[in-house]
């Protein structure tokens, strides 16, 4: 026997009586109990039942109109909907029981963006465990930086595919050799765009990994050009004979204030003993080496870094390409959100099959 | 024995007397012939051969000045000298001879942006052959659109690391199954930023691979899923009861001037046999397949299309982003510029090893 909902407007529910509680809410993870074996479902939840055959119809007793899946998905209004039923749908198909993330359907909701609680592969709403918060957007909502929260997002692209963006915070960390080692004033020119030092002891590059070495010219003395950021950072601990304002203003004057942004993230990624080098060939700001030795035995290195003020405003299509490129080189994308007193936050996004 | 060159500021050159053309520009490709035995170099030319250590020094015959190549190199003023050098000196370690894009230097240079003419391995100046214009810029240097050409491009990176694209023109053919096979008046519903189709033939999905089925309903007929693109196509030609207006309307409210210039592409693909999919998940705006027959056999897609207005200016980070991740997934990146009037130029980028 198949059930029909009744709308509940007050609630904003549907409810199914009978014995609707043992047959989906007990068994399967619909909805919330009400009295007796009554039970209330989200307009989500009673989509998914319609769009199963589970639930024969939903009905309207104000207009006396029975509402079957096509109907009752026209009648939802909102730009979301459509959306997140794709996701609850492709996650309900994949195993998995989900709530909205709300009480009563979960004791202890979500806080932030989320839409929905995901429980652990076989368990429910009424286990008291949550998986993970999942938000879901098309993908042409954008995001901005300070509605990142640790848990799931899942972009519905305009073909109705669908990506899980795994989001977590990662302070990176390394175990690179210290500073101490840097040479003091070496002799070193500013260019354009660069600067080259012309006899730096060989350890500046070989062990510390600063600059890369001008090819082809192995009759003389090695000669290093440096990027303007590094040029910045080893001039502000005297390494090379360049003022520090001279080399920052040149990096102001051809990159702004994208230029300080960088910089702040290249200092605290040396002084947590994580080495970056530019990330341009990835389309990132830097790719970063957590445990530099010396550069003859240098491993992969594991992150891609992009540098955002923290108020910056993500499209999901740019998330994907970094993601899905950071995936295939096998590094982790993550993102430093420069805010303006140079506090920088850390998140990682990672592709998350579910 | 070393040479020394002295500076010709009229012409802008650095002349080389005593046994310099045999040496350098017959056997080597260096500069063009003065009388008797002296040559004229472009100052790039100049600063590689005193980086070699082929020429000793240049004198300032005003100041009597003896440069070497450091003094050389602080001393020629323009942001593009050092990465023109890098780019030089990278192509000349790698057996190839390259000569300033002007007369004299080559007879027939190569118009536009080009900044050198590359010689076919194992050629020289005189031999009137060029493989391809070089366009050389730093990764800060903005691209327009209308600057793109046949040729070359290098992109000298913040740490000097090079990266060479070639540029083509690239109009995309293919030879799908045509549009005569077209339903009529196919019953669907406008969501709000998607369509779905209820009960078209198996055909518009399994032949034309229009749209995405909604799946794990299979005790129904098929029901497809459109993006907006494909329903504003699709509607246009009658094949859904959708008013074309209407659907380009709720494309242009969710996605602006980009939705019309995405349909021209959409449909121009169309057009010419090419079938054109979500390219979402790549961070471009299509992927698509120049031979589709049937969905089932369907084979790898070729290209990555991405849209632009034709004053779109390029920033080459994203470049070489895009054309890594293409190269990745083994396609080729295209960038469709759209015109006011809807007239489309098709380039693509590739990554090139010389």
């Amino acid at each position: 026997m198949t059930l029909e909902g009744r709308f509940d407007e007050e609630r904003g529910v549907v409810r199914v009586g009978s014995d609707a509680r043992q047959r989906y809410h007990d068994s399967r993870g619909y909805g919330y109990p009400l009295e007796g074996n009554e039970i209330a479902l989200a307009p989500i939840e009673a989509a998914h039942l319609l769009y199963r055959g589970d639930l024969e119809a939903v009905v309207d007793d104000a207009t006396g109109e029975r509402l079957t899946f096509r109907e009752f998905v026209a009648r939802e209004p909102g730009a979301k909907f459509g959306v997140r039923f794709l996701v609850y749908a492709d996650l309900r198909s994949r195993g998995f029981y989900l709530s909205p993330a709300a009480e009563p359907w979960v004791s202890d909701p979500p806080t932030g963006e989320a839409d929905f609680a995901v429980f652990p592969r076989g368990k429910g709403p009424g286990d008291g465990e949550v998986e993970y918060a999942l938000r879901v957007i098309g993908e042409r909502t954008d995001v901005p930086a300070d509605e990142l929260g640790d848990g799931v997002l899942a972009v519905v692209d305009e073909e109705s595919e669908i990506t899980y963006f795994e989001v977590s915070r990662r302070d990176p960390t390394g175990a690179s050799v210290a500073d101490a080692s840097l040479p003091n004033d070496c002799e070193a020119t500013l260019l354009a765009d660069r600067v080259v030092v012309w006899k730096p002891p060989l350890s500046l590059y070989e062990t510390t990994f600063y600059g890369q070495p001008l090819e082809g010219r192995e009759y003389d003395e090695p000669t290093l050009q440096l990027s303007l950021l590094e040029a910045a950072y080893l001039a502000e601990r005297d390494a090379i004979d360049l003022e520090p304002s001279t080399v920052r203003e040149r990096g102001r004057e051809v990159e702004g204030e994208r230029f300080e942004r960088r910089l702040a993230v290249y200092t605290e990624l040396r002084e947590r003993g994580v080495v970056p080098k530019t990330g341009y060939k990835f389309g990132a700001d830097f790719r970063t080496y957590a445990e530099v030795e010396s550069v003859e035995n240098l491993g992969h290195s594991e992150l891609l870094v992009r540098v955002h003020p923290d108020d910056y405003v993500f499209e999901p299509r740019d998330l994907a390409l970094d993601v899905r490129l950071a995936h295939g080189v096998r590094k982790t994308m993550v993102f430093a959100l420069v805010g303006e007193t140079g506090g920088i936050d850390w998140w990682s996004l990672e592709r998350l099959t579910p």
